[in-house]
């Protein structure tokens, strides 16, 4: 064995007991030659070698680091497993506990582990700001009449756009500019259903679905869903024959909490099965442009043909939440979400539109998202290290292919309710996994963790700080 | 006589057969003398006579104008009858009538008599947009858990801070933000009752009330409504006794389309009903700062005691409709109002909510709406006077007390949505009676004009096209 190998093995054992953990620096070049009395060029072999077997990673400018898979080689997470939940419909009141831990989020100026919201941070709001402030200078522009649904046709360009350069071809004249997101899910399924129906959820699901499902007075049944496929069609099949359901709400892309990405052959089998049964789905496609993968994902709405996916997108995720500019796709429902939205709010506001229109056009927007796309996916891999490495035995946690939010399943023993209010204690918020189910048994012991925010030392200390009251709760 | 007095009365038979119309500028003092061969000393003792005669006025550095009042003086316009509406409950369809006829306004830009919203010509715009820049450039402030519901503190402080000053105190902690009035209305009806509900309402009923109506599957009542006094306390106690009523919409302040300020003694006596039958009301106060007389008016919610009446109120109308901030005051049913708020569209805005808060807190706010004031009491005397003047013999109008909108009566042969089709082709907007009702026919031959537009000769050609054309109709 040459002396650079042993170096290697010497320094790999290090990180293997945890003396160094992933994202580490190690000593520099420099540094180690003079502890460890050898020359320069024995280090940089021994580097190399360990770079080569996957233990270090160089980063340009700044020097040597462990892996961030490091962790995941120690000790593999196991994998969470398709939920099994029980086919009973239920009426849906979870808001109140969702807007409480937001606000926590806020008020203690907490640790945003349980944040929903991506990073401000990763965003363009200098530009946005100062396209705003040109547009506002026009008085024109500070009218109503000229913000009236369905919305500016400069906006409302630009979101074609970006659907047919991502593989869907729509309509122009068939999209609805909405305030966020959550205005589009209320309306396309306001549209579709009344009060008291029956709506089909995956589960765990979003609960910005349960909030739509609640406000209108409905009733919510969930359908069994794998942690990497989605919905389960099969068990989906199984609920319609027993069940009147008026309307399926899925996330197929990047699903909140799970991540997953739904395969284009489940997509497709979806919306096949719920076309012959004439049950109108709403797709919340909000993460769609948050992908890891190398393509833009599909949409249920490619795979249309009766005009029967109301599709719901918005900016808020993907570059500036803090405008409240979302749209809807509604199919064959598109006048009646277009008059709900005329009742509902009146208008979006205009300046907004016009801001987010102007960053599109200048063709800023690709750019900006591949910088959020690898940061987003990086971050993934940091935290997945962290939860693998410092949360106790029996965790469980998502492969996201997408988004910002790692789904977490805790030893059976841990309450997740219990375990939100000891980290709240410390400054740090998670979200409790009964937030995102109407049998909120069934996630008592899940959390979800929202890895949007750059990479500090804070977080690190706040991730290590969960794991340990995890592992007390799990004794 | 004098010289002057024989000047005097020769320029007010002039005026009184029509040559100068009210409004009109007068020739100058220099011109008159050369007209004349008169000294310019007597010119001025002809002028200061015709003024203290009201068929003048001064206006400073303008010169004289024939006075807004001297149309009435030439012939009066009847006044409105009280409206005695049947008082039987039927659902409400009347928004796709109403987007209609608004998107006419921006589609042709065409004359906006029939606009709802005031022209934003007098509003502040280049200061929110400076504010609104500045403020935008803290990235802090581009998130989205900084903006929940119930709303900025800086804001509800400036909005508690308003009604202190003009006579209600309120809780600031009851203040709920919204995304304009329009949704506080919504949230407010929503929060007191359900779909099948029987709502009452002023008959004629401004249609944003119809709408919420109509948002949430409920039915409307039209209760018989006194042009100056306002809802008829006796006819509601009437409907009450044999009708299941869930709540009670109103407008006490500068009823869109009446105008009317509703005495204090009514506005008690209806709380006082509606709280002793524990029937909620909401009232919607978005004129309320637009005021012609000496003093803000009361609210309804000055009289309540028991939390009954949910207030709705705005900017759209004093200060910009464009950033879409509005705010309910929903005494009792305060949570639940806050709740519906967060589900139906998570958060109002950050950037505008801070940038009018920066405007109320500068104290700009009162100057502002002073001059808008001033502004609108001017132009619905101009526009009274245009009507009273240019429109066929048996038309009534509109005494408003405040806001910007005259409702207007013609002969009974008239079908005002043609008359809207034959104005329209001609590039003028008008609002249509049959939009302010459940039985359109009930106001079949009315409709509503906008006096919030600067005094223009465009505005004033168009208003004497829509009086011939109404003549035409007449016949």
């Amino acid at each position: 064995m040459t002396l650079y190998e042993k170096l290697a093995d010497d320094i790999e054992t290090v990180v293997r007991n945890g003396v160094y953990r992933p994202g580490d620096r190690v000593p520099s070049v420099r540094q180690a030659s003079q502890q460890h009395r050898i020359s320069i060029t024995t280090v940089i072999r021994a580097y190399l070698l360990l770079e080569s077997r996957g233990v270090l990673e160089s980063r340009p400018q700044s020097g040597y680091f462990v892996s961030l898979r490091m962790a995941q080689g120690n000790r593999h997470a196991d994998e969470l497993r398709p939920s099994r939940p029980i086919a009973v419909s239920t009426t849906v009141d979870i808001s109140r506990l969702v807007l409480s831990t937001l606000r926590s989020i806020s008020a203690d100026e907490a640790v945003p582990l349980g944040s929903p919201y991506p990073d401000p941070q990763f965003f363009p709001y200098e530009k946005l700001n100062r396209y705003a402030s040109a547009i506002g200078r026009n008085k024109a522009l500070w009218g109503v009449t000229n913000a009236l649904p369905p919305g500016r046709p400069e906006l409302v360009r630009q979101i074609a756009r970006r659907y047919l350069e991502n593989g869907t071809s729509v309509d122009p004249n068939e999209i609805i500019v909405t305030v966020g997101a959550t205005e589009a899910i209320n309306l396309c399924l306001q549209a579709v259903a009344k009060a008291g129906d029956v709506i089909a959820v995956e589960s765990p699901t979003f609960y910005a679905h349960l909030h739509a499902i609640e406000r209108s007075g409905m009733r919510a049944i969930e359908v069994a869903t794998h942690p990497e496929y989605g919905m389960e069609i099969d068990a989906l099949a199984k609920i319609i024959k027993s069940e009147s359901i008026a309307a399926c709400m899925v996330m197929p892309n990047f699903q909140n909490p799970l991540g997953f990405q739904m395969p284009d052959e489940r997509k497709r089998e979806l919306v096949e099965l719920l076309a012959d049964a004439q049950i109108p789905v709403i797709e919340n496609g909000v993460y769609n442009e948050l992908y890891f993968g190398d393509a833009h994902p599909t949409t249920l709405k490619s795979y249309d043909r009766g005009g029967m996916v109301l599709h719901c997108g918005s900016f808020s995720k993907s570059l500036t939440a803090a405008y409240r500019v979302g749209w809807a796709l509604p199919g064959r429902y598109r006048d009646e979400v277009e008059r709900l939205k005329f009742l509902n709010t009146l208008t979006t506001s205009l300046i907004p539109q016009l801001a987010i229109a102007e960053f599109l056009e200048r063709d800023g927007y690709e750019h900006h998202l591949r910088r959020l796309r690898k940061s987003y996916a990086q971050q993934a891999n940091l935290m997945k290290a962290m939860v693998t490495r410092f949360f106790p035995a029996g965790t469980r946690i998502s492969s996201p292919a997408g988004g910002y939010v790692l789904w977490v399943e805790l030893p059976a023993k841990v309450d997740s309710m219990k375990l939100y209010q000891m980290a709240l204690e410390r400054g740090i918020t998670i979200g409790p996994g009964c937030m995102f189910s109407i049998s909120p048994e069934n996630y008592k012991s899940y959390i979800r963790l929202n890895y949007s925010s750059p990479w500090s030392n804070e977080l690190e200390q706040a991730l290590i700080t969960v794991g340990k009251l995890a592992a007390a709760c799990a004794r």
